[in-house]
Protein backbone atom coordinates (compact mmCIF):
# COMPACT_ATOMS: atom_id res chain seq x y z
CA UNK A 1 0.00 0.00 0.00
CA UNK A 2 -1.32 2.41 -0.74
CA UNK A 3 -2.79 1.16 -3.54
CA UNK A 4 -4.53 4.12 -4.69
CA UNK A 5 -1.75 5.96 -6.92
CA UNK A 6 -0.60 2.50 -8.46
CA UNK A 7 -1.43 1.43 -12.35
CA UNK A 8 -4.09 -0.85 -13.02
CA UNK A 9 -0.92 -3.75 -14.38
CA UNK A 10 0.68 -3.09 -10.50
CA UNK A 11 -3.37 -3.14 -8.60
CA UNK A 12 -3.63 -6.20 -10.58
CA UNK A 13 -0.74 -8.16 -9.68
CA UNK A 14 -0.82 -7.60 -6.05
CA UNK A 15 -4.52 -8.03 -5.50
CA UNK A 16 -3.97 -11.47 -7.42
CA UNK A 17 -0.93 -12.16 -5.39
CA UNK A 18 -2.53 -11.81 -2.01
CA UNK A 19 -6.05 -13.97 -3.84
CA UNK A 20 -3.78 -16.51 -4.81
CA UNK A 21 -2.32 -16.56 -1.49
CA UNK A 22 -5.64 -16.66 0.73
CA UNK A 23 -7.17 -19.09 -1.43
CA UNK A 24 -4.30 -21.49 -0.48
CA UNK A 25 -5.16 -21.63 3.16
CA UNK A 26 -8.69 -22.82 2.85
CA UNK A 27 -11.31 -19.75 2.74
CA UNK A 28 -14.41 -20.08 2.35
CA UNK A 29 -15.25 -16.84 0.57
CA UNK A 30 -12.69 -13.57 -0.37
CA UNK A 31 -13.83 -10.27 0.42
CA UNK A 32 -11.41 -7.72 -1.48
CA UNK A 33 -11.68 -4.60 0.86
CA UNK A 34 -10.12 -2.24 -0.65
CA UNK A 35 -11.78 -0.33 -3.06
CA UNK A 36 -9.20 0.39 -5.70
CA UNK A 37 -8.51 -3.52 -5.67
CA UNK A 38 -12.19 -4.02 -6.06
CA UNK A 39 -12.38 -1.12 -8.73
CA UNK A 40 -8.83 -2.43 -10.84
CA UNK A 41 -8.70 -6.07 -10.35
CA UNK A 42 -11.57 -8.26 -9.35
CA UNK A 43 -12.45 -9.63 -13.08
CA UNK A 44 -8.87 -10.76 -12.93
CA UNK A 45 -8.95 -12.23 -9.29
CA UNK A 46 -12.51 -13.77 -10.22
CA UNK A 47 -11.20 -16.16 -13.39
CA UNK A 48 -8.32 -16.85 -10.86
CA UNK A 49 -10.02 -18.25 -7.67
CA UNK A 50 -12.93 -20.88 -7.79
CA UNK A 51 -14.44 -19.47 -4.59
CA UNK A 52 -17.09 -16.33 -4.28
CA UNK A 53 -14.86 -13.39 -4.53
CA UNK A 54 -17.06 -9.94 -3.30
CA UNK A 55 -15.78 -6.16 -3.73
CA UNK A 56 -16.96 -2.95 -2.21
CA UNK A 57 -17.44 -1.07 -5.31
CA UNK A 58 -21.02 -2.76 -6.19
CA UNK A 59 -22.33 -3.18 -2.79
CA UNK A 60 -21.44 0.57 -1.97
CA UNK A 61 -23.11 1.90 -4.94
CA UNK A 62 -26.08 -0.56 -5.04
CA UNK A 63 -26.45 0.75 -1.52
CA UNK A 64 -26.04 4.47 -2.42
CA UNK A 65 -29.33 3.73 -5.16
CA UNK A 66 -30.94 1.70 -2.07
CA UNK A 67 -31.09 4.60 -0.02
CA UNK A 68 -31.66 7.42 -2.27
CA UNK A 69 -34.61 5.31 -3.94
CA UNK A 70 -33.71 5.97 -6.97
CA UNK A 71 -35.50 8.97 -8.04
CA UNK A 72 -32.90 10.73 -10.36
CA UNK A 73 -30.28 10.66 -7.62
CA UNK A 74 -27.25 13.03 -7.18
CA UNK A 75 -24.93 10.56 -6.03
CA UNK A 76 -20.81 11.63 -4.94
CA UNK A 77 -18.06 9.39 -4.62
CA UNK A 78 -14.88 10.22 -3.16
CA UNK A 79 -12.01 7.84 -3.96
CA UNK A 80 -8.36 7.52 -4.00
CA UNK A 81 -6.82 8.57 -7.99
CA UNK A 82 -7.10 5.21 -9.19
CA UNK A 83 -10.44 4.15 -8.65
CA UNK A 84 -12.05 7.30 -9.69
CA UNK A 85 -10.02 7.29 -12.79
CA UNK A 86 -11.31 3.58 -13.15
CA UNK A 87 -15.05 4.87 -13.26
CA UNK A 88 -15.53 1.72 -11.16
CA UNK A 89 -18.51 3.12 -8.70
CA UNK A 90 -19.66 5.37 -11.92
CA UNK A 91 -20.51 2.09 -13.13
CA UNK A 92 -21.71 0.41 -10.79
CA UNK A 93 -24.02 2.91 -10.03
CA UNK A 94 -25.93 3.51 -13.26
CA UNK A 95 -26.28 -0.06 -13.24
CA UNK A 96 -28.28 0.12 -10.31
CA UNK A 97 -30.16 3.37 -11.27
CA UNK A 98 -29.58 4.87 -14.99
CA UNK A 99 -31.35 8.06 -13.81
CA UNK A 100 -28.12 8.71 -11.11
CA UNK A 101 -26.09 11.54 -11.66
CA UNK A 102 -22.78 11.06 -10.57
CA UNK A 103 -20.08 13.64 -9.48
CA UNK A 104 -16.49 11.55 -8.24
CA UNK A 105 -13.62 13.49 -6.53
CA UNK A 106 -10.03 12.15 -5.58
CA UNK A 107 -9.28 12.91 -2.02
CA UNK A 108 -5.29 11.87 -2.24
CA UNK A 109 -4.16 13.70 1.41
CA UNK A 110 -7.01 11.86 3.31
CA UNK A 111 -5.36 7.91 3.61
CA UNK A 112 -2.30 9.82 5.37
CA UNK A 113 -4.68 12.10 7.32
CA UNK A 114 -6.75 8.91 8.36
CA UNK A 115 -3.29 7.61 8.87
CA UNK A 116 -1.64 9.50 10.71
CA UNK A 117 -5.24 9.53 13.09
CA UNK A 118 -6.09 13.37 12.40
CA UNK A 119 -9.76 12.81 12.63
CA UNK A 120 -10.46 16.37 14.43
CA UNK A 121 -7.72 18.49 14.02
CA UNK A 122 -8.33 21.81 12.10
CA UNK A 123 -5.86 21.34 9.27
CA UNK A 124 -8.11 18.29 8.36
CA UNK A 125 -11.39 20.51 7.94
CA UNK A 126 -9.84 23.01 6.09
CA UNK A 127 -8.34 20.15 3.90
CA UNK A 128 -12.06 18.61 3.73
CA UNK A 129 -13.21 21.96 2.62
CA UNK A 130 -10.82 22.50 -0.24
CA UNK A 131 -11.68 18.46 -1.74
CA UNK A 132 -15.69 18.54 -0.93
CA UNK A 133 -16.33 21.65 -1.84
CA UNK A 134 -16.89 20.41 -5.64
CA UNK A 135 -18.88 17.73 -3.78
CA UNK A 136 -21.14 20.19 -1.23
CA UNK A 137 -21.69 22.30 -5.02
CA UNK A 138 -23.26 19.06 -6.61
CA UNK A 139 -25.73 18.98 -3.64
CA UNK A 140 -25.64 14.77 -3.71
CA UNK A 141 -28.47 13.02 -2.01
CA UNK A 142 -26.00 10.58 -1.04
CA UNK A 143 -21.48 10.18 -0.84
CA UNK A 144 -20.07 7.37 -1.37
CA UNK A 145 -17.14 6.99 1.08
CA UNK A 146 -15.01 4.98 -1.79
CA UNK A 147 -11.53 3.97 0.29
CA UNK A 148 -11.59 1.88 3.25
CA UNK A 149 -9.69 5.25 5.30
CA UNK A 150 -12.31 7.48 4.60
CA UNK A 151 -14.56 6.26 7.38
CA UNK A 152 -12.28 7.50 9.63
CA UNK A 153 -12.57 10.89 8.60
CA UNK A 154 -16.47 10.22 8.70
CA UNK A 155 -17.34 13.08 10.91
CA UNK A 156 -15.55 15.89 9.28
CA UNK A 157 -16.26 14.67 5.84
CA UNK A 158 -20.30 14.97 7.65
CA UNK A 159 -19.70 18.49 8.73
CA UNK A 160 -18.14 19.40 5.41
CA UNK A 161 -20.96 18.22 3.47
CA UNK A 162 -23.99 18.73 5.65
CA UNK A 163 -25.83 16.69 7.45
CA UNK A 164 -28.58 16.49 5.33
CA UNK A 165 -25.90 14.29 3.18
CA UNK A 166 -26.47 10.22 3.51
CA UNK A 167 -22.93 8.55 3.25
CA UNK A 168 -22.40 5.63 2.38
CA UNK A 169 -19.85 3.35 3.59
CA UNK A 170 -18.55 1.04 1.45
CA UNK A 171 -17.66 -1.57 4.40
CA UNK A 172 -20.81 -1.90 6.06
CA UNK A 173 -22.44 -1.91 2.66
CA UNK A 174 -20.34 -5.15 1.68
CA UNK A 175 -20.65 -6.60 5.15
CA UNK A 176 -24.71 -6.94 4.41
CA UNK A 177 -23.76 -8.11 1.18
CA UNK A 178 -21.43 -11.12 2.52
CA UNK A 179 -23.52 -11.82 5.27
CA UNK A 180 -26.95 -12.13 2.65
CA UNK A 181 -24.35 -14.64 0.30
CA UNK A 182 -23.24 -16.77 3.22
CA UNK A 183 -26.97 -17.22 4.49
CA UNK A 184 -28.07 -18.26 0.98
CA UNK A 185 -25.43 -20.95 0.75
CA UNK A 186 -25.70 -22.26 4.22
CA UNK A 187 -22.37 -21.23 4.65
CA UNK A 188 -22.85 -18.99 7.54
CA UNK A 189 -20.83 -20.02 10.71
CA UNK A 190 -23.55 -21.17 13.66
CA UNK A 191 -21.35 -20.22 16.42
CA UNK A 192 -21.01 -16.45 15.34
CA UNK A 193 -23.16 -14.00 16.94
CA UNK A 194 -23.61 -11.13 15.09
CA UNK A 195 -22.25 -8.09 16.19
CA UNK A 196 -20.32 -9.91 19.15
CA UNK A 197 -17.27 -8.28 18.62
CA UNK A 198 -15.41 -10.97 21.24
CA UNK A 199 -16.15 -13.52 19.68
CA UNK A 200 -14.66 -12.42 16.33
CA UNK A 201 -11.78 -11.09 17.68
CA UNK A 202 -10.72 -14.97 18.65
CA UNK A 203 -11.60 -15.60 14.82
CA UNK A 204 -9.83 -13.05 13.41
CA UNK A 205 -6.35 -13.47 12.26
CA UNK A 206 -4.06 -11.08 10.00
CA UNK A 207 -1.63 -11.77 7.87
CA UNK A 208 0.72 -8.75 6.51
CA UNK A 209 2.66 -8.38 3.64
CA UNK A 210 5.19 -5.78 5.31
CA UNK A 211 5.31 -3.59 8.13
CA UNK A 212 3.88 -5.42 10.55
CA UNK A 213 4.35 -2.99 13.56
CA UNK A 214 2.80 -0.49 11.36
CA UNK A 215 0.24 -2.17 10.42
CA UNK A 216 -0.66 -2.92 13.95
CA UNK A 217 -0.63 0.65 14.94
CA UNK A 218 -2.58 1.84 12.40
CA UNK A 219 -5.23 -0.89 12.17
CA UNK A 220 -5.70 -0.25 15.83
CA UNK A 221 -7.51 3.36 14.69
CA UNK A 222 -9.81 1.46 12.52
CA UNK A 223 -10.50 -2.03 15.00
CA UNK A 224 -10.86 0.17 17.99
CA UNK A 225 -8.45 -2.56 19.61
CA UNK A 226 -4.74 -3.81 18.36
CA UNK A 227 -5.28 -6.72 15.51
CA UNK A 228 -5.04 -10.33 17.82
CA UNK A 229 -3.18 -12.12 15.59
CA UNK A 230 -0.82 -10.78 13.03
CA UNK A 231 1.38 -12.95 11.00
CA UNK A 232 4.01 -11.27 8.58
CA UNK A 233 3.85 -13.45 5.12
CA UNK A 234 6.28 -12.54 1.97
CA UNK A 235 4.54 -12.66 -1.21
CA UNK A 236 6.16 -11.54 -3.92
CA UNK A 237 7.69 -13.08 -7.37
CA UNK A 238 5.00 -16.07 -7.15
CA UNK A 239 3.62 -17.63 -9.89
CA UNK A 240 0.16 -15.79 -9.60
CA UNK A 241 -0.20 -14.30 -13.20
CA UNK A 242 0.07 -17.77 -14.37
CA UNK B 1 6.88 4.11 -3.42
CA UNK B 2 6.61 5.36 -0.89
CA UNK B 3 9.44 4.12 0.69
CA UNK B 4 9.09 5.57 3.87
CA UNK B 5 6.39 3.57 5.52
CA UNK B 6 7.42 0.09 4.33
CA UNK B 7 10.05 -2.33 6.54
CA UNK B 8 13.84 -2.54 5.97
CA UNK B 9 13.82 -5.99 3.95
CA UNK B 10 11.06 -4.65 1.21
CA UNK B 11 13.31 -1.07 0.93
CA UNK B 12 16.05 -3.38 -0.06
CA UNK B 13 14.85 -5.67 -2.24
CA UNK B 14 13.23 -3.14 -4.06
CA UNK B 15 16.44 -0.66 -3.68
CA UNK B 16 18.39 -4.32 -4.90
CA UNK B 17 16.52 -4.77 -7.69
CA UNK B 18 16.85 -0.94 -9.10
CA UNK B 19 20.30 -0.83 -8.84
CA UNK B 20 20.68 -4.29 -10.50
CA UNK B 21 19.02 -2.67 -13.14
CA UNK B 22 20.72 0.22 -13.70
CA UNK B 23 23.99 -1.27 -13.44
CA UNK B 24 23.03 -3.29 -16.19
CA UNK B 25 22.41 -0.71 -18.60
CA UNK B 26 26.00 0.24 -17.78
CA UNK B 27 26.40 3.66 -15.69
CA UNK B 28 29.46 4.75 -14.66
CA UNK B 29 28.28 5.72 -11.22
CA UNK B 30 25.00 5.33 -8.94
CA UNK B 31 23.51 7.54 -7.01
CA UNK B 32 20.69 6.20 -4.56
CA UNK B 33 18.79 9.60 -4.64
CA UNK B 34 15.58 8.11 -2.18
CA UNK B 35 16.39 9.37 1.40
CA UNK B 36 14.97 5.79 3.10
CA UNK B 37 17.10 3.60 0.07
CA UNK B 38 19.98 5.44 1.35
CA UNK B 39 19.40 4.88 4.91
CA UNK B 40 18.10 1.42 4.92
CA UNK B 41 19.77 -0.46 1.89
CA UNK B 42 23.00 1.36 0.97
CA UNK B 43 25.15 -1.62 2.39
CA UNK B 44 23.70 -4.20 0.46
CA UNK B 45 23.23 -1.63 -2.26
CA UNK B 46 27.38 -1.72 -2.22
CA UNK B 47 27.76 -5.44 -1.55
CA UNK B 48 26.38 -6.04 -4.95
CA UNK B 49 27.35 -3.29 -7.76
CA UNK B 50 30.83 -3.22 -8.84
CA UNK B 51 30.82 0.73 -9.56
CA UNK B 52 30.84 3.97 -7.15
CA UNK B 53 27.87 3.75 -5.11
CA UNK B 54 26.76 7.61 -3.52
CA UNK B 55 24.01 7.50 -1.01
CA UNK B 56 22.24 11.50 0.24
CA UNK B 57 22.84 10.78 4.30
CA UNK B 58 26.45 10.83 4.22
CA UNK B 59 26.96 13.71 1.85
CA UNK B 60 23.77 15.69 3.89
CA UNK B 61 24.90 14.85 6.89
CA UNK B 62 28.82 16.03 6.44
CA UNK B 63 27.14 19.32 4.79
CA UNK B 64 25.16 19.93 8.09
CA UNK B 65 28.56 19.70 10.43
CA UNK B 66 30.17 21.57 7.78
CA UNK B 67 27.90 24.35 7.59
CA UNK B 68 27.64 24.59 11.55
CA UNK B 69 31.49 24.83 12.05
CA UNK B 70 31.08 22.10 14.24
CA UNK B 71 31.28 23.86 17.27
CA UNK B 72 28.85 21.92 19.60
CA UNK B 73 26.01 22.41 16.82
CA UNK B 74 22.55 21.38 16.88
CA UNK B 75 21.22 19.66 14.27
CA UNK B 76 17.82 19.13 13.47
CA UNK B 77 16.92 16.08 10.87
CA UNK B 78 13.35 15.66 9.33
CA UNK B 79 12.74 12.74 7.12
CA UNK B 80 10.17 9.80 6.86
CA UNK B 81 9.12 7.14 9.51
CA UNK B 82 11.74 4.83 7.94
CA UNK B 83 14.79 7.25 7.93
CA UNK B 84 14.23 8.32 11.52
CA UNK B 85 13.88 4.75 12.93
CA UNK B 86 17.15 4.03 11.00
CA UNK B 87 19.32 6.03 12.83
CA UNK B 88 21.30 6.52 9.79
CA UNK B 89 21.41 10.71 9.72
CA UNK B 90 22.74 10.92 13.40
CA UNK B 91 25.04 8.36 12.99
CA UNK B 92 26.29 10.58 10.08
CA UNK B 93 26.28 13.39 11.49
CA UNK B 94 28.46 12.43 14.21
CA UNK B 95 31.16 10.51 12.36
CA UNK B 96 31.79 14.02 11.24
CA UNK B 97 31.13 16.22 14.51
CA UNK B 98 30.90 13.83 17.64
CA UNK B 99 29.57 16.74 19.96
CA UNK B 100 26.61 17.47 17.48
CA UNK B 101 23.02 17.28 19.34
CA UNK B 102 20.66 15.91 17.19
CA UNK B 103 17.27 15.81 16.61
CA UNK B 104 14.92 13.60 14.78
CA UNK B 105 11.55 14.14 13.93
CA UNK B 106 8.92 12.29 11.02
CA UNK B 107 6.97 14.29 9.03
CA UNK B 108 5.02 11.85 7.03
CA UNK B 109 2.00 14.42 5.64
CA UNK B 110 4.99 16.25 3.88
CA UNK B 111 5.10 13.70 1.29
CA UNK B 112 1.72 13.93 -0.01
CA UNK B 113 1.66 17.37 0.21
CA UNK B 114 4.62 17.86 -2.02
CA UNK B 115 2.61 15.27 -4.09
CA UNK B 116 -0.12 17.74 -4.11
CA UNK B 117 2.12 20.69 -4.57
CA UNK B 118 0.32 22.44 -2.17
CA UNK B 119 3.54 24.50 -1.61
CA UNK B 120 2.21 27.62 -0.35
CA UNK B 121 -1.55 26.41 1.31
CA UNK B 122 -2.23 27.80 4.51
CA UNK B 123 -2.81 23.99 5.55
CA UNK B 124 0.72 23.63 4.90
CA UNK B 125 1.63 26.19 7.22
CA UNK B 126 -0.26 25.02 9.76
CA UNK B 127 0.57 21.09 9.65
CA UNK B 128 4.41 22.29 9.20
CA UNK B 129 3.99 24.13 12.71
CA UNK B 130 2.16 21.24 14.14
CA UNK B 131 5.40 18.66 13.29
CA UNK B 132 7.98 21.63 13.49
CA UNK B 133 7.29 22.90 16.86
CA UNK B 134 9.82 20.09 18.53
CA UNK B 135 12.46 21.35 16.14
CA UNK B 136 11.85 25.21 16.37
CA UNK B 137 12.00 24.25 20.42
CA UNK B 138 15.50 22.40 19.86
CA UNK B 139 16.71 25.61 18.54
CA UNK B 140 18.73 23.59 15.98
CA UNK B 141 21.65 25.92 13.79
CA UNK B 142 21.12 23.39 10.75
CA UNK B 143 17.59 21.46 10.02
CA UNK B 144 18.74 18.60 7.28
CA UNK B 145 15.81 18.27 4.87
CA UNK B 146 16.19 14.47 4.95
CA UNK B 147 13.30 13.29 1.91
CA UNK B 148 13.45 14.04 -1.65
CA UNK B 149 10.28 15.80 -1.82
CA UNK B 150 10.90 18.58 1.50
CA UNK B 151 12.96 20.82 -0.90
CA UNK B 152 9.80 21.54 -2.76
CA UNK B 153 7.98 22.79 1.18
CA UNK B 154 11.18 24.46 1.56
CA UNK B 155 9.70 27.99 2.37
CA UNK B 156 7.16 27.12 4.27
CA UNK B 157 9.62 24.81 6.37
CA UNK B 158 12.15 28.01 6.21
CA UNK B 159 9.51 30.14 7.69
CA UNK B 160 8.62 28.02 10.57
CA UNK B 161 11.67 27.07 12.10
CA UNK B 162 12.96 30.65 11.23
CA UNK B 163 15.18 32.18 8.99
CA UNK B 164 18.47 31.94 11.18
CA UNK B 165 18.21 28.42 10.62
CA UNK B 166 20.32 27.00 8.00
CA UNK B 167 18.76 24.44 5.69
CA UNK B 168 20.68 21.69 4.10
CA UNK B 169 19.24 20.28 1.22
CA UNK B 170 21.17 16.53 0.57
CA UNK B 171 20.10 16.34 -2.96
CA UNK B 172 22.59 19.78 -3.49
CA UNK B 173 25.16 18.09 -0.51
CA UNK B 174 24.70 15.06 -2.55
CA UNK B 175 25.59 16.56 -6.44
CA UNK B 176 28.30 18.43 -4.61
CA UNK B 177 29.96 14.99 -3.71
CA UNK B 178 29.26 13.10 -7.20
CA UNK B 179 30.92 16.03 -9.01
CA UNK B 180 34.16 15.47 -6.71
CA UNK B 181 34.31 12.31 -6.95
CA UNK B 182 34.05 11.82 -11.09
CA UNK B 183 36.76 15.01 -10.85
CA UNK B 184 39.04 13.06 -8.72
CA UNK B 185 38.50 10.00 -10.96
CA UNK B 186 38.51 11.93 -14.56
CA UNK B 187 35.22 10.47 -15.06
CA UNK B 188 33.47 13.90 -15.65
CA UNK B 189 31.57 14.53 -19.56
CA UNK B 190 33.80 17.26 -21.17
CA UNK B 191 30.63 18.30 -22.85
CA UNK B 192 28.21 19.16 -19.82
CA UNK B 193 28.88 22.29 -18.84
CA UNK B 194 28.21 23.01 -14.99
CA UNK B 195 24.60 24.20 -14.53
CA UNK B 196 23.20 24.12 -17.93
CA UNK B 197 20.45 22.59 -18.01
CA UNK B 198 19.51 22.58 -21.08
CA UNK B 199 21.85 20.35 -22.11
CA UNK B 200 21.02 17.87 -19.64
CA UNK B 201 17.45 17.67 -20.63
CA UNK B 202 19.11 16.15 -23.71
CA UNK B 203 20.81 13.86 -21.40
CA UNK B 204 18.60 12.69 -18.75
CA UNK B 205 16.50 9.11 -19.23
CA UNK B 206 14.45 8.27 -16.54
CA UNK B 207 13.22 4.84 -16.05
CA UNK B 208 9.95 4.40 -14.14
CA UNK B 209 8.42 0.78 -12.72
CA UNK B 210 5.23 1.99 -12.54
CA UNK B 211 2.49 4.56 -13.24
CA UNK B 212 4.50 6.70 -15.77
CA UNK B 213 1.87 9.25 -16.25
CA UNK B 214 1.47 9.90 -12.48
CA UNK B 215 5.56 10.61 -12.27
CA UNK B 216 5.64 12.62 -15.42
CA UNK B 217 3.05 14.71 -13.43
CA UNK B 218 4.49 14.84 -10.55
CA UNK B 219 7.89 14.97 -11.58
CA UNK B 220 7.01 18.29 -13.25
CA UNK B 221 7.18 19.87 -9.85
CA UNK B 222 10.49 18.56 -9.27
CA UNK B 223 12.29 19.63 -12.38
CA UNK B 224 10.21 22.56 -13.05
CA UNK B 225 9.72 20.61 -16.71
CA UNK B 226 8.17 17.19 -18.12
CA UNK B 227 10.49 14.44 -18.19
CA UNK B 228 12.10 14.46 -21.99
CA UNK B 229 13.00 11.08 -22.08
CA UNK B 230 10.51 8.59 -19.70
CA UNK B 231 10.24 4.83 -20.09
CA UNK B 232 8.39 2.26 -17.86
CA UNK B 233 10.40 -1.01 -17.08
CA UNK B 234 9.24 -4.05 -14.79
CA UNK B 235 11.48 -4.68 -12.01
CA UNK B 236 9.98 -7.35 -10.39
CA UNK B 237 10.26 -11.50 -9.15
CA UNK B 238 13.83 -10.68 -10.28
CA UNK B 239 17.03 -12.59 -8.71
CA UNK B 240 18.35 -9.76 -6.97
CA UNK B 241 18.91 -10.85 -3.61
CA UNK B 242 21.07 -13.95 -5.24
Amino acid sequence: MPYGTKSLATVERYALENAEFLASIGIKMLVVACNTASALALPAIRSHIGIDVVGVIGPGGRKAVEVTKCERPNIAVIATEATVASNAYAESIRRACENASIYQAACPLFVPLAEEGWTNEPETNSIAEKYLSGVRDFKPDALVLGCTHYPILRDVIQKTVGENVRLIDSGEATAEEVERILGQKGLMNPNVVSGDRSLCDDLDHFYVTDAADRFARVAERFLGAKPSKLEAIEIFGKDALK
